[in-house]
């Protein structure tokens, strides 16, 4: 599927206008629909999809039960599965890894406390969780790198010819992060660089594509500013603060993980809703584990 | 070699105790010592070594020339080489990449304008870098891990038996965050967890060894508080996360990747010192690139 721009944006805004409020108090599961129809019907729109290699597995209980309710969260936190339980939602659609290593691999830790008791608490619950990662990013346009540029109300610079690139007005690394803080709900983050400098041509790679993605596109389109997901210490942040150094007009702002893709899972609630009527699809904002001190 | 405990922290104190100040005025490079022949003194220091595969490799320069002066760092950043330049200093010895990617390979941005900067100010200069990581964890003890506890004045608990582990006088996640804003320079950190939860069994795991490592330990020795210098933000903080979700006592501090691990090359120039008269050995810190806001 091609989505575009235009529908990526009215799915948004219909997210912001429906109200799940009442979840609790609606039937859910109306549908009679099983969770392997739903991931059937997702994965219409999908190009290319189903993948033979792909971390977008299901992780944990039967898809063959009719579906009761849908959450789409960053990650399947305890605090999230608990919340899904209460809204007797059994499928949750993750983006990322469920049990702490981007295949999901449990062997090397099955005697390990926290992954038995998180299994339990899944599999009393039936709940299904399937990760949604490899899928999401490969829709056209990318949908979470959509989802934050409508978040920051950036969507109409898009480029598809390269959309790892945005010109904007002139605006300083201030500026943006203040946006950041305000549209993505951060309350705290970490830059390399300068917070006067001034940007016009923005790097955008949610997530963590890794140093060599990174730093490649520094390499090819000498961005004033780069927004990124995380990095690794000893990459893409030493080379920003080199760049600086050596005079180069470059900075780089770390949203954090969750926070910089979030807003796809988001997205991803809104579109999926209106194509199974009778099951209430919601997001989860799933947020960011840390306390900042 | 097998460095005491006491002789640990008495080249740490050697370190605090001695002057670097007038170093300009000093002559360097009395030794006629070439660079080649301090590495190989060195290298007599570390069990098995040299090594066959290792990444500490030189990463740029001439091994023959005489030493003029040494410079041990974190990261072999512009500044830190300026600084080094400047001190007349040839020979900069880094725990990290100078070239942003754990092998310091480059043909894959080999036409990027940081590099070439950076490889031609080393260039013009005549510095040599070497990288100093698989050999200073090979030590026994880890002079990194032995850097950070005597840092924080917790040498006295340090176990040969399981280095990785310390059991401490209760104490709370406050109160360690505290004493490692006091005693490693952090202004600020990433906390998963409770700051007010009491801890006794710390685990200390500098640097970044990665989510299977840290959560192998979690799973083993169950810590009331692991220390780290950075985090995969999809592993061992959504396993912390979830761990305190589900009741159980675990915190997380993660000081990041520089403050982590930079006691240990401030060791290492106290340590070399007095091995190699006539040649003045600086610690500088490369600190961290970030601005937190």
């Amino acid at each position: 599927m091609n989505i575009s721009r235009r529908e990526f944006v009215s799915a948004s805004l219909a997210l912001g206008a429906s109200s799940f409020l009442n979840l609790q108090a609606s039937p859910l599961g109306q549908s009679g629909l099983t969770i392997q129809q739903v991931m059937d019907l997702i994965l219409k729109s999908v190009p290319g999809a189903p993948f033979q290699q792909t971390v977008d597995t299901i992780k944990t209980g039967d898809v063959g039960q009719r579906v009761t309710g849908i959450v789409t969260t960053m990650f399947a936190t305890v605090d999230v599965i608990r919340k899904a339980i209460s809204l007797k939602a059994n499928f949750i659609i993750a983006h990322e890894p469920t049990f702490y290593n981007h295949t999901d691999s449990t062997d090397w830790i099955e005697n390990d406390a926290v992954l038995k008791m998180k299994k339990e608490l899944l599999n009393k619950n039936n709940i299904v969780v399937w990760r949604f990662h490899d899928y999401i990013h490969s829709m056209r346009p990318d949908s979470v790198l959509m989802g934050v540029l409508t978040s920051l109300g950036w969507e109409k610079y898009y480029d598809a010819g390269n959309p790892v690139m945005i010109k904007v007005p002139s605006i300083t690394v201030r500026e943006v992060v203040a946006l950041a803080k305000a549209k993505l709900g951060i309350k705290s983050m970490r830059i390399v660089g300068d917070l006067s400098q001034s940007c016009e041509r923005i790097a955008i790679l949610p997530g963590a594509p890794g140093g060599r993605r990174q730093i490649g596109v520094q390499q090819q389109e000498k961005p004033d500013l780069m927004l990124c997901g995380e990095v690794a210490e000893w990459e893409t942040s030493e080379y920003i603060r080199d760049a600086h150094a050596l005079g180069l007009k470059r900075s780089l702002i770390i949203l954090g993980h969750s926070f910089s893709e979030e807003p796809g899972m988001k997205w991803m609630a809104a579109w999926l809703q209106p194509q199974v009527q009778g099951v209430t699809v919601k997001h989860i904002p799933s947020s960011e584990p840390f306390t900042w001190v």
